[in-house]
C-alpha cells in the first residue's frame, strides 16, 4: 500500500544510525538472536548533590574520549565489536571521523579473534555499509604514509559490505556480516 | 624480602576490586593475552552548557541504573561477560547486589555461547571467587521460591573458583577461568 509506505519510510527520517541500531539491537536480543549493546557515553564526573529524599544530581562532569568503540556484543558464539559513524559527505568516508586508539582497540579484538568493523550511514544517499576491519587499517595506513584522508565509495563498494535498512530489524547487520565469514 | 613483601601489601590495601580489575585488564592488554574494559557507568544527562573557548560542561545528570554488567571483551576467541561485586560480610554474598536484569543478561549471554561470571570479594577476608552464571542462576531461583537471600562461602568453595591475589596482573581472573572449561 503506498501511503503505509509512504508513512513508514516517513517516520524514519530523522532518525539517526544509532536510534536504528538501538531499534536492532532490541530486536536480535527479544528474538534470541544476539546480545549487543551500546556503552554508555563516558563522562567525567566531577561534582555531585545529594539532595535528601532525592537522587544524586551531577553537577559537574566533561565528556571523555571514548578509548573503545560504541558497541559490542556476542552473535552465535562469536565477540562482536563495531563503532556507528554518519557522514553527511556522500563521495567517501573521510577518515577524521575516527581516531587512533579506536583503530588500536579494532586490532586488539582482531588479534583475540573478534569481529571488528564499522558501520557507516551515508545520511545524504541512504546506503549503509559495513566496513571490515582490515579495510579500515589499510586505509589507516595508506592515511599515514601520506596518503588520502577518506575511503571513496568505489572502494567501499569494492571491499565493504552494502546492506539496505528493512523493516524488522530495522538494519539486519549481522545478517550482513555472514559476508564476512561469521554465520 | 620481608620489607619489600609488606610495602607491596600495604601498597594494596585500599584498592577496590574494580580498581585491581582495571590494572588487571590494562596487564592483559598490554601483553596481548585479553581485550577486556569496564563500561562507562551509565548517566542521564539533562543539561549542558557550551561556554565559548572551552570544553562542554555537564550541569545536570542522573546515575541510571546499569542495563547489563559492566565488563565484558574478548579472551581467546571467547566472549566474556562479568560483573564485579565486593562484599563487607565474610560468611556469605548477598544477592541484593546483584539486580534481576543483571541476571537476565548473563543468561542471555550465556544462551549465545558466552561466559558469563561475577567476580566476588570479601573484603573482611580477601577472599575471591569466581561465581559462573549457573551458580548464580541457581541461588537467584532458590530466592524467588522463597529461599535464603545469599549464597554461602561454603557453596562457593564447592562450586565456585576461588583466586587470589598476585603481583602481574593483580588479578589472574582469566588464568582462573580456565576451570570453567576456557583456555
Ligand atoms: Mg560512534
Ligand atoms: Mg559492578
Amino acid at each position: 500500500v503506498k501511503s503505509a509506505k509512504k508513512d513508514y519510510s516517513f517516520s524514519n527520517r530523522g532518525k539517526t544510525l544509532e536510534d536504528e541500531l538501538d531499534e536492532s539491537n532490541a530486536y536480535y536480543l527479544a528474538n534470541g538472536i544476539a546480545v549487543i549493546h551500546k556503552k554508555p557515553v563516558p563522562v567525567q564526573i566531577v561534582k555531585v548533590d545529594y539532595p535528601s529524599r532525592s537522587a544524586a544530581v551531577i553537577r559537574e562532569a566533561y565528556f571523555k574520549t571514548p578509548s573503545t568503540t560504541d558497541y559490542n556484543g556476542i552473535y552465535h558464539g562469536h565477540h562482536i565489536d563495531f563503532d556507528a559513524k554518519e557522514t553527511g559527505i556522500s563521495s567517501s568516508f573521510p577518515l577524521k571521523n575516527i581516531h587512533e586508539h579506536q583503530v588500536e582497540h579494532m586490532r586488539s579484538v582482531t588479534d583475540q579473534g573478534g569481529t571488528a568493523f564499522l558501520i557507516v550511514k551515508f545520511t545524504e544517499t541512504e546506503r549503509y555499509f559495513i566496513v571490515p576491519f582490515d579495510l579500515v587499517d589499510r586505509a589507516w595506513k595508506r592515511m599515514k604514509e601520506g596518503g588520502r584522508k577518506s575511503i571513496p565509495v568505489a572502494e567501499l563498494e569494492e571491499d565493504a559490505v552494502e546492506f539496505h535498512a528493512g523493516f524488522r530489524p530495522r538494519l539486519d547487520y549481522l545478517g550482513a556480516i555472514a559476508k564476512l565469514g561469521i554465520s
